[in-house]
């Protein structure tokens, strides 16, 4: 029996796929500032045997949708918007081995900072830091972090490109696994002869000198990508040991799937060696019938407008400005052409308006929603699981410290008794959690592995 | 009488002042990696009434002592090095009132990522988040972090002054107190015409939108800043809360110390709403005897071309190039006039060598050390405080887990007894700690208040 990987699906602020769900009297997304909420998330996904919590984040403001963000700021989409990197330490320190997954745009970031903060994390949770690599189309973020304009979408891979050798450099190959040697009586803490310097000078980024950090348990964080587009999915093939996508459409859904086992098999890895989790809601009670109403009463504070909004960012095309029943055709536009395509393309025989996509979207409180007792959320997922060929789920955390409990209480039993879910955590690092396999550095056929010295 | 502001000094990572002191048996620095090092050490400052725990940092490698970083590795000076940030949420998690000061250097920052970094930890820990602002001299740093050249120090300032502006923007101006609104009738979680878009483009940064954060309970975090060369100062003088100084010269601290009180009354501040802090290290045991015991046996550890080749960095010179008993006239070097300074004019009548430079410091485990009994150190405490016109101390961890659990347990009862160290704290940030004012925001005269919406 194929064991279902389960992620917790968040962001650090309010808004996130559910937009307008805020209004809901139980909501307490609102808590995202305080220790005490993140502490409390975390510990339930443990309870739960998560693999991890992935953590969303963006970039920049939702602001294309009529051109301004006043309502990204109305109807709190993903704003206000903290970090996701600072409550690590603190969940880590009340749990034992629920892994964190990590959002980072590379576009935005130094690697040798960025690297440095990643190992960080790795030596202070023992090994349990995943990291969900993007290179972020959000206009915004150009404007406030840098860039005269948004690197156009291609660039953004090939910045990517050299990120990743980069920091593999700096994880890999800069220390070698026996640098540090303590011995007191030669006055040698590191033996200089074991720790490389990268002399890296490539077209976006020069690092010359050594890493800082000594060798984590993983090195080189768990690796997470999330971009269905045909870049992002040869990026995934090469970098990737999970991969996390949303589809409302499950023959779409199945035919990304297999075009990325294929590209990774083209790779020359093991194409079940990335783990793709699809991204799905649940809304579950005692009985069906509960379920039903529970779910009632949750959708109906979904907001329409919101939902426009929110699409209109992540596709970078602003609704406001369309007939919002003429069909959309393909458009092309600089990198979101995936999300386009779970609308227009992967049901060919339908064409969409920017309405429908809405109203469908609206009618999710994030990726595929499952609505029923246990039994019938645990049969509806395990089908998902084979028709679309998954290894496991991100589970959106809608209706924050209500949404995961709810699911660790009533599911992961049910999923359990299956034996689909595990009863104790394998391994104790998130490399372990997710790809099954002992020992908690890359596989050696890992693109990353190459940057080992011998 | 004048309490005493307690300040715990730290690097995340293992050779910080003493260096070679790691090869004590029972120095358990190596220990920096995991969260059970930082809770304790964090439970143990809060236990003592600290204001802080004060995390110095590095941006590059020690590398100038024979040209390369070789003494650095095997020495372990500054190496290796976590990014301090990461912990802080654990170890709020574990206390109430400890604040939690970062030094980190503008140069190579994106001040919205940053600022972003900053309010989420000020939310997580409740206020309790104070920046050192720093530029950072280190050479290194500038290889690995996207400069060619090291940015010279009078353009660093300029850098940093434009930093400053942005961020204040970022913090103060940018979301008015009453934008959060969570009006569920209306639909609006955060009033769009309450928040304001930066537009800012300068000479250097260019930061367009408005901040992705909700404000924290400081906005602003506590400011430290720690340089002491003339441009230092009067940055110092318009921007800092609080001033670390670290001057193994008493006059010449004094010199100092007054010198920075003058430009903030001169910038129109209260001279005394900046506070100052020297940088000392204690070795405390119940009677002098077995302090001066103790000392021995810590002081022998000590390495002279550890301290030599860290001096080297901190300087930028390289000694390993210099006759080390031809008396150093004086070297005008980029930015680290004021730390030869120490040594070759506080004390006008004397001339050094650097070996003497070395010895001298290599006699210290970092700032002045006090040696004695509790009431000998307290003694010190308070005439070092008086000679200097002081308001507090950063202390030193050299010896990690002991050093500091030996000043709370021995030196603070006698501090408390003599009206010197709060029982208790009064206020709930770290600036109400520091500035001994009630109200966790920046005062109305500070430059940064100057950055607020009506």
């Amino acid at each position: 029996m194929k064991r279902i990987h389960l992620n917790g699906f968040k962001i650090a602020g309010v808004g996130h796929t559910a937009i307008g769900l805020w209004r809901h009297p139980d909501n307490q997304a609102w808590r995202y500032k305080t220790l005490e909420y993140w502490i409390e998330t975390a510990k339930t996904l443990e309870a739960g045997k998560f693999d991890s919590l992935f953590m969303a984040d963006f970039s920049g403001i939702a602001d294309v949708y009529g051109g301004n963000a006043d309502a990204a700021f109305r109807e709190a989409i993903h704003l206000p918007l903290n970090d996701p990197m600072l409550a690590i330490s603190a969940m880590a320190a009340a749990t034992s081995h629920l892994g964190f997954g990590l959002t980072v745009a590379t576009t935005y970031e130094q690697p040798y900072s960025f690297a440095r903060r990643m190992t960080t994390l790795d030596h202070l949770t023992n090994g349990r830091i995943g990291w969900n690599i993007v290179t972020s189309a959000v206009g915004s973020a150009a404007r406030n972090l840098g860039y005269d304009h948004q690197v156009p979408h291609d660039e953004r891979y090939a910045m990517a490109d050299e990120f990743m050798d980069v920091v593999y450099k700096l994880w890999e190959g800069s220390w070698q696994d026996d640098a540090v040697v303590m011995d007191r009586e030669r006055n040698v803490f590191i033996e200089p002869r074991k720790v490389h310097a990268l002399q890296h000078e490539g077209k976006y980024y020069r690092v010359l000198d050594a890493f800082m950090c000594e060798p984590s348990p993983q090195r080189t964080p768990a690796l997470f990508q999330a971009g269905a587009s045909d870049k992002g999915k040869a990026f995934a093939a090469r970098h990737a040991e999970a991969v996390f996508l949303v589809n409302p459409n499950v023959p779409g859904l199945r035919r990304t799937v297999d075009e990325i086992r294929q590209l990774t098999a083209q790779a020359g890895r093991d194409p079940r060696a990335v783990k793709i989790m699809a991204g799905i809601s649940v809304i579950v009670a005692p009985t069906d019938k509960e379920a039903q109403e529970k779910a009632a009463d949750q959708m109906r504070f979904i907001s329409l407008t919101g939902t426009l909004a929110r699409q209109a960012s992540l596709m970078q095309l602003d609704f406001s400005k369309m007939d919002l029943d003429r069909p959309l055709e393909y458009i092309e536009t600089d990198g979101i052409r995936s999300a386009m395509e779970r609308f227009t393309r992967n049901d060919p025989e339908r064409t969409w308006t920017p309405r429908q996509v809405a109203e469908t979207m609206s009618r999710s409180a994030g990726g595929i929603t499952i609505i029923g007792s246990p039994a019938t959320v645990a049969d509806q997922m395990e089908e998902l699981l084979e028709r679309a060929d998954l290894d496991g789920f991100n589970i959106n955390d809608h209706m924050p410290l209500r949404t995961l409990p709810d699911f660790v209480e009533l599911v992961v039993p049910e999923l359990q008794q299956r034996g689909r879910v595990w009863r104790a955590y394998e391994g104790s690092t998130l490399r372990e959690s997710i790809t099954g396999q002992p020992g908690p550095r890359l596989d050696a056929r890992h693109y990353g592995a190459g940057f080992r010295k011998p």
